[in-house]
This record gives C-alpha cells, sequence and structure tokens, in this order.
C-alpha cells in the first residue's frame, strides 16, 4: 500500500511532466513515459522534521527533491546517527530499493522544507524494465551519484576538518566575485555530522579556517573576502579545482 | 586503441564463457549475448605494481576481479595519494567512464597479482543500449556498488579508527570458529591509507585493537581468539552486524 503524504493541491498532469523534463533522469524519455510517470507523480511540500521513510521499510515512492535539504543517514547499534549525505535541488534518492528486495537501505528525514516530486515506486520499477531508454537514464543518474560518493569517500580520507568545511562552503558559492555572504542551509550540529565531525571538532575546523583564509563567521552567516585563498587551502587536498563538477 | 595488456594465452570462448557465467553481472544474460561478449573477453594475469589505467584516460576495457587485488585512488593537487577502493574477488571496475565521456574517473593500480577479465568497453557500452537485461544487471550492480559505498561514508563518519580495522578483520573472516589466522592481503601502509589513517595511526589504533579485543599480531599475521570479542567491538559503530551483508 502507498504510504500517504502531506500533499499540496494536485497539480496538472501538465505541470507535473513540465517538473519532470527538468530532472535529468528524464530528459531523454519519450512524451508517452512522461505522461504515464506524470499522470501519477506528486508534488509534495514537506516540513522540516518530516521522517519520510525508515530503513527496511517496503518502498512506496521514489524521490526527486524540487527545493529543500534531506538527510539520508543510519542507525548504529549503539544508537548513534551516522550521516551518509544531505541531499538538496534536482538530487534523487530512494532509488537503492530497486534493487535490495524493494526496501529502502538507509533512513530519510526532510532537515529544511522541502518541495518533492514523489514517483511510485512500483510503476517506475516495472517501467525501467520495460522502456530501456529509462533505464539507461538511472545507469547514468547512478553512475553520476556513484562519483559523488567517491569524491566524498576521497575527502573523508585526505582533507583535514577544516579543508572539508571549506570545501562545504565552496560548492555554496555560486560565483567568483568578492565578498561573498553565505547562509549555512542547515544548522552547524548537523553541518557538523555531514562532514564527519563531532561538533567541538567542528568549532575547532571553522576557527583555523577563519584564521587560515580570512572568512568571518557570524552565527550561519559566512563571509567570504578572497574565494581564492579558501580554495587555495581546500583544493589543495582534493583530485578536483574549484569550482568542481558536482 | 585498445591498450595492450600483458595476457596468458587466449582460452577458448568456451571457458571465457564459463567465467562470464560466475560474474553476477552476466548470470542473468541470453546465451547469444554471453556468446557475444565471451569471443572478445580477454583473461589476462597482471603482476603486482602494474597501472590498468590513469584518470581521465579513454576507456578500452571494463575489468572484473577473478583474483587477487586492485587499488582505486584519486591524486590530489599536492601530490597526495587518496585511496577510494581497494577491489577483490568478483568486483567490476572502470564502468565509471561508461557516463563520464568514455574517460575513467581514477586512477587502478593491480597491489597484489591478480586474474582479471577484460570486457572491451565499445562493444559493451553497445550492447548495454541494446540489450535491456544487460542494462538492469549494470544497474543491480550499480546499486550494490553503492550501498558499499554508503557503508564505507558510514563507518568514516561514525567509527573510531581500532573500529575500523576491526570491522576490515571480520570481512577477511569467513567462518566462526576459535583462533582464527588471517593474513593480511596487502601491506600495513596501504591498508592505513585504504582505511582513511596515516601509518602512526594505523599503528596507535591497531595497538588498542589488540588490548580492547583479544587479537594477537605477528607481522602481516593475525590471530583471532573470540570473534565475538571483535565484532561486539567494532559493530557497535556500525548499523549492520556480523556477519554483514558484502
Amino acid at each position: 500500500m502507498m504510504k500517504s503524504m502531506p500533499s499540496t493541491p494536485r497539480p496538472s498532469t501538465q505541470e507535473t511532466i513540465a517538473h519532470l523534463k527538468e530532472v535529468p533522469l528524464f530528459s531523454g524519455c519519450s512524451t508517452e513515459l512522461l505522461s504515464r510517470l506524470g499522470s501519477v507523480a506528486r508534488l509534495s511540500k514537506v516540513p522540516k522534521g518530516k521522517v519520510l521513510y525508515q530503513k527496511e521499510e517496503q518502498a512506496s515512492w521514489l524521490y526527486i527533491i524540487r527545493h529543500g535539504w534531506v538527510k539520508l543517514y543510519q542507525e548504529t547499534l549503539s544508537g548513534e546517527e551516522a550521516v551518509i549525505d544531505i541531499l538538496t535541488d534536482g538530487h534523487m534518492f530512494g532509488e537503492g530499493a530497486l534493487f535490495h528486495n524493494g526496501t529502502y537501505t538507509h533512513h530519510a528525514q526532510v532537515v529544511e522544507d522541502a518541495e518533492l516530486l514523489l514517483l511510485p515506486f512500483a510503476l517506475l520499477k516495472e517501467q525501467i524494465q520495460k522502456e530501456s531508454s529509462l533505464a539507461l537514464a538511472m545507469l547514468a543518474a547512478l553512475s553520476a551519484q556513484h562519483r559523488r560518493q567517491e569524491r566524498e569517500i576521497e575527502h573523508l580520507a585526505v582533507q583535514t576538518a577544516p579543508q572539508r568545511i571549506g570545501c562545504f562552503l565552496l560548492k555554496l558559492c555560486t560565483g567568483n566575485e568578492k565578498d561573498i555572504v553565505l547562509h549555512l542551509p542547515y544548522d552547524k550540529t548537523l553541518l557538523a555530522a555531514r562532514l564527519g565531525m563531532k561538533p567541538e571538532t567542528f568549532s575547532r575546523a571553522l576557527n583555523t579556517l577563519r584564521k587560515e583564509t580570512g572568512i568571518s563567521v557570524s552565527g550561519a552567516s559566512i563571509t567570504i573576502g578572497d574565494i581564492q585563498r579558501l580554495s587555495d587551502f581546500s583544493c589543495s587536498a582534493c583530485s578536483s579545482t574549484f569550482p568542481c563538477e558536482e
């Protein structure tokens, strides 16, 4: 049975198809397939804090983020939470269940108010088996995720804690201008967990980063005066240069 | 042009097909497709130390390990090596190039003498587009890799250094008997890098693990007297229990 989700008034199929077309996963699909998916997809506004699914739960939906932030996590046997990823606009999640007995492989929770596109899992599974264009698009999407994870493992292996924070900030920068003011997208405790640090390590590392790169920190606001200095400091311990492909 | 590889005398197509059938990726493929792949696949014995490919190089082969160990790695801008993964029997690599302009996404080097099954990249790409059974099998294989990487990120985020070593040793244990003697499959410096540690951290962590779990260490040999004690210690900071699914 499909789990109910708090959902906004149902958009028209045309509107949903337009949303689907924006997602790289569906950009190469036929109009016919898009119509079939568009007629059953849901658009849902989900408030911060909502747990979308639990690990091992039978999968009802595949999710695509239109706006907002979603945390994927595991719980260890001793009860600690391990943050695997925090995703935002354009990212897909829940697809792991396609090849894992139809059950989700981790927990998922909305960490900042989100607008999500939901596709019924059973239909999607059926269509992937029928439509090779969708299977190939899904392969490309999984392959991109794989590269993202490889980069993540690389960072956890060789970057220092201040460099990992610097790298995270650089990914939030869209331009190259002077005096960029950023607002951290979610709270610092969660950010520390996302970067694989204890909160006290995070505070010390942020302080080191401030001294080394001249950024200034005021609550959740961070001002980057010299983006070159920040990227020189952070990207020296990475195989990619700023701005990186992600 | 395909890059030449040191290769053993060409096995018969029937022999190669038999090898392909052992690989989960090809287990669901038609006899016709297996014959097509089997007639062009190569079996290659590759000595320790050989670099198989460099990052950004045009992909010639997709690799499957029959025996041995292969390291995937990146080089950071400051020249440090970041070990992303060390793979063994049954693992596939090089497939990232399928969706990355046909170029490899990392470097690969044989770290212990290996026997590899090589499939011509161009043919494989063509067949994935034609044969939905192969596209689906590739999706399942990528999805399994994705879960392995999620577990890796979880470990790097929450396990202590001694727990990470304990977890690595547990994966080498095949049974539950008493006094298991293991031989580390590759040298300790590489193992440290694989686990995201500096060599000196690795030595301290191995010492802590010895005290906490009663294992004994002599060069590359490790004796586990009480596997339950080792798994209690290591798996408490993991979302899975011993023996885990991988």
